[in-house]
């Protein structure tokens, strides 16, 4: 299935999400108004709404308390973004500029900072006091694997262990608040709550295990910024850690690290990924948790959209984007 | 008065909030638990919690819910000078290093981030929505200031309505959310509440007018940063545009903005308005928005807390730091 099928049985609602994002960039401030439109516009797969949607279709589907949900979900990723571009120095970001190579860095954060406000009001909307304290503590889970991230940044020394630690904070939990938000917002029962946040979770993983292979084996076209960039800023991910697992001698990301090399290291570390079953291992890594995300989903009532997670999990696993 | 007398109505509880403020800190990863420290002590007059605490002691005051939303106002606070440092590229606050000196863009950067997570979840635990709005919409509305003044750094042609519109968002907001919660947590009734609330707008307008004086007279040491500090970062305040106003032509605050000059014509403008009837003159305004933040307290029940928030003003006018 592509995105569009498996987005079917909200697809109206979608829309409205869309809308919604639009609507965010009507302020009478014209330089902000720009700032936001441009943030929120070409948001990419949307698949966090998405999935705050079609999480939302097994009970009491509560369109308004939705709608905002999926909206916050969006606003928040895309603040987070917005945030990372402005501290790696990234021009690029889905085949176009980012908000820091075009207005700058300090529009960049505080533009961030907004957007984070804003996804705050949309959460406040719902008046779900779950979901209100739930929000807080995901955008700091998000901050803590950001820092984590930023501190350990050419540290040699690291594991698998807290890799996983790391992408569980920076992406599955946004993602298990989607999922998790959309039950409450319905009035699921809480054993569908759980068996949906932890879809959320795992699918979380799942998805960033992807992207990090993808930064490897795709291309920039593909990525819509350059190949390599996580090495590039430092960061250690699945492949790179199955290279130092595998060649612990004459090793380019060690090398890198130790700040014995440049494009060059890189280059020859991408190669190494490529030419080796690293890529093969991480993608079987990568659906485990797809696997582990869709086992209990059966337990959920057999609705449309039941199906659309499943293949959710098959979309990840094969996108090149 | 001084500063502890009046506080002594909450002087108890400003403790405990200093051990909630301290109690953030204690996360297992040891870098992210100096960041957090380290920003959260020396944490100046702390003006903002006690307008919370001391709005709530009208009618019933909940030690629990005002504890949870004072210290809330105190980190989102932090969290705004945080960013401001990295923005700015500022060394020094309250007369000691910044986040940003000691550990970089990208850490204050995303520590901000972590600081507006926690207050958020410390305002969810008041469970009261109509904070919980208020506090997004505030954040919201200090963000949309901070862009304005960023935006529109080293820009000829800004007039006294829009220094104001701008300190109030930047500014007077937060205030307004201090003393709003307090009375909205201790169920004061609606009248009361809209006293409470323009008490801390006009009172958040008085302080950043006197700020704004004090960037131009004040020494570094009292300051805790360097002198002309608006004026290096390109950002019209009240005297510059008294200068602006009274010295149309040859104008060293012209020139800067013009990219003409640099440490020579600020200095000149401290000049300006040290040897001036502008100082004064802001003294006047700011006065007026003391008095008016005072002017309907004397219809709130007549406790002890009162004539504090009446001092507070006073406090405010006087104060060189």
């Amino acid at each position: 299935m592509e995105l569009t099928e498996i987005y079917a049985p909200v697809a109206d609602d979608m829309v409205k999400v869309e809308e919604r994002l639009n609507s965010i960039g009507r302020v009478d401030f014209p330089h902000l108004a720009e700032l936001v439109s441009y943030s929120l516009t070409s948001t990419g797969k949307m698949i966090r709404p998405a999935l705050t949607l079609l999480s939302g279709t097994f009970y009491n589907y509560n369109l308004e308390l939705l709608l905002s949900m999926a909206t916050s979900v969006e606003v928040m990723h895309t603040a987070t973004l917005v945030h990372d571009d402005a501290i790696d120095h990234s021009d690029v970001r889905r085949g176009r500029s980012t908000v820091y190579r075009l207005w700058g860095q300090e529009q960049a954060v505080l533009l961030g900072d907004y957007l984070f406000a804003e996804a705050g009001m949309l959460t406040a909307e719902t008046e779900n006091m779950r979901v209100i304290r739930n929000f807080s503590a995901t955008l700091k889970t998000i901050s803590h694997g950001e820092i984590d991230q930023a501190y350990n940044a050419f540290r040699p020394g690291q594991d698998r262990e807290h890799y996983f630690k790391r992408i569980a904070q920076k992406t599955a939990a946004l993602f298990s608040l989607s999922t998790e938000s959309g039950a409450v917002l319905s009035n699921a029962p809480e054993e569908s709550i759980t068996i949906l946040s932890q879809y959320g979770y795992n699918l979380g993983v799942g998805f960033q295990v992807v992207d990090d292979i993808l930064d490897f084996i795709g291309t920039e076209e593909e990525l819509g910024k350059p190949v390599g960039s996580d090495l590039t800023q430092g960061t250690i991910t699945l492949p790179s850690l199955m290279i130092l697992e595998k060649y612990p001698d004459d090793n380019p990301v060690k090398a890198l690290f130790e700040n014995k090399g440049g494009q060059a290291e890189i280059d020859r570390a991408i190669d190494m990924v490529k030419n080796s079953t690293i890529v093969g291992e991480c993608y079987d890594i990568a659906q485990q948790y797809c696997d582990k995300a869709c086992y209990d989903l059966k337990k959920l009532p057999d609705v449309e959209s039941r199906t659309c997670l499943a293949e959710l999990a098959g979309y990840i696993m094969r996108r090149n984007r």
